[in-house]
């Protein structure tokens, strides 16, 4: 892993690497997906052997909060006396659920397109994604007035393609495996062109999730803890960074479902063992981390809580009827994980991002 | 209609009046339903004809505010771009179903309850009520320490049931009339000693909901107008009040459904006309005004907007699909009217309350 001063150089077009340095260099010659994104010189034209992880920090995260801030919303933050009752302990619930696409998503997905050169932006971008991350980069590309290409599998629930539809992305359906995804991705740069945006493995994407904790930490001073939902691993490396950063007593918890318990297993391995195929209600956290994604968690997070579907249910239930706000599967799952472990949150003032809104309202899953 | 020292005075236990002033006189020789309620002197024992209204006013308001802050929740403020594009206007909206109880109606019975003397609060309170004025009344009475009796029609949404129950209040049911609401309330009153607590047609009742407004006039400057729902009418009295006080020049307007226009009608006509068991998904404006809320509407309001049943739902809808949050029938009511009469906003600052949130979610009207 590399230090602050080239990470920081990194972050646009990988100026002190020296390919990145010859005239006309785009990068590809790198095999990069994308400038700033996880670096595996390893596989360079020139034979180099080193492997660069560029690990996003807290000086990315406020540079991300800079550039995303003509765009997004800073989220509430809201309490809620009967879940404070219920779980024994002070929650606050960091609103992304009202961000911009329903979805924390448009923090990364923005972050990364404002960062492309001009040069790089004409090329417009593409994605694979189960939803929210789709609609994020279709939103950003529509701002920066350039094309988005997301390739969704076909299990993607209506409302997360439509929302990408509504700003005018380019659909490709897909079936629905990491495989199918990705081929079908590679099949629409190598048409288009254009620049892939990753959904979360990505390190302008890291920072660009972290500045929802940049804000909690504003809004809410004094947290002895944070819980986000894991799947790719974006946000809860976001989090992590800024949160450790900021304020190193925090601990920083993942909690993600015990059907998709990939993070779970992978930081007990200590190497990434995905989830196959994971059947679960929280769709967003289908997906399984990535390598910069689990080095930065497996550096900074304290752990991770998993919790059954009928858990997470239940906690998307209390937070439609105790709360009042539409919070989908994947985003009620830190409240289900902190209601399951109530014990080791007693007393504690906890952080609680709920990551997302975006739920198909003819299929709610308690009827 | 009586000045403001007089109704000031009145407020608590009338000692301006003398009849009140004889020792052990507590106010039911007028055969007041409550001290400080709407007060019609033709009807007492030494055959006075005049007829008192105690209209509430700022001061009221701003009493209220103090008296129940401790208690309830200042509500926050949210925008939406998408519903601003879709109705041409600035919307601002007051979010009382994030309020506790999950209903502005919390403010109003609060200050109810917190006004009652020692002696009249030991005796316990009673309502009538289609849902959350009974669990507003129930909460506040828990907080006082004091029992709680709750007339409910048995077409009451069981979620507002619910709410009351765990209060711990005593509930009776009774049929969805108006007439068997009183005689059934007449009876409870009667059994229990208990003082009776309107669900709007009341003074101390409506300062308290006009508090909502005192707070989004802090929240939100430069309001051109607001919407309430209008049902019985005493949170777009306790709006108009503080609005007309603060910045006379917004305009103050009511929504109904089509189907329950009792306030249309009747300030159309001058006169009280209620509306006959109306069928309505708004539960909450089933209600028809009464001769206080009449008299400060028609005083101060600008106008009723009425919708249709389809209007309502879609305009939950978009609440819900848009804003994220939970918004019932009868407070999607006001982002109905303003999308169906949107010519009218164009480029003004919209204040909306959305009023509750209280939906029984497994019925859910787009099912």
């Amino acid at each position: 892993m590399i230090g602050v001063k080239q990470a920081r150089s990194a972050w646009r077009g990988c100026t002190n690497d020296p390919e990145r340095r010859q005239p006309g260099g785009d990068g590809r010659a790198l095999s990069l997906p994308l400038p700033g994104a996880v670096h595996t010189l390893a596989k360079t034209t020139h034979g180099l052997q080193r492997i660069l992880l560029i690990l996003p920090n807290l000086v990315d995260i406020r540079a991300a909060a800079q550039r995303i801030g003509p765009f997004i919303h800073r989220t509430p933050v809201l309490t809620c006396t009967a879940l404070d009752e219920l779980t024994g302990a002070q929650l606050f619930f960091k609103c992304e659920n009202f961000q911009k696409g329903g979805a924390f998503k448009t923090r990364g997905a923005t972050n990364a397109v404002f960062s492309l050169t001009e040069a790089e932006a004409s090329r417009g971008v593409a994605t694979h994604s189960s939803g929210n991350h789709a609609a994020a980069l279709a939103m950003a590309a529509k701002w920066r007035g350039i094309p988005a290409h997301v390739v969704m599998p076909r299990t993607a629930p209506q409302v997360k393609r439509n929302a990408a539809a509504a700003s005018g992305a380019n659909i490709i359906e897909c079936e629905p495996t990491l495989e199918a995804r990705e081929a079908v991705l590679a099949k629409v740069l190598k048409e288009t062109g254009a620049i892939f945006v990753p959904p979360y493995n990505d390190a302008r994407v890291i920072a660009g999730q972290g500045t929802a904790m940049l804000e909690l930490l504003e809004q809410v001073p004094g947290l002895d803890a944070i819980v986000t939902p894991v799947g790719g691993g974006g946000l809860l490396s976001g989090t992590a960074i800024a949160a450790k950063a900021l304020k190193p007593g925090m601990k920083v918890l993942g909690a993600e479902p015990a059907a998709a318990d990939d993070a779970f297993r992978s930081l007990q391995a200590g190497r990434i063992l995905p989830s196959e195929n994971p059947q679960t209600i929280a769709d967003g956290l289908r997906t399984s981390l990535g390598e910069l994604t689990f080095a930065i968690i497996r550096q900074q997070a304290d752990g991770i809580l998993t919790i059954d579907e009928q858990g997470i249910v239940q906690a998307m239930r209390l937070l439609w009827e105790r709360v009042k706000i539409v919070v989908e599967p994947s985003g009620s799952v830190p409240l289900a994980a902190v209601l399951a472990h109530r014990q080791s949150f007693t007393k504690l003032r906890v952080g609680i991002i709920l990551s997302g809104g975006n739920v198909d309202l003819r299929k709610l899953p308690w009827m």
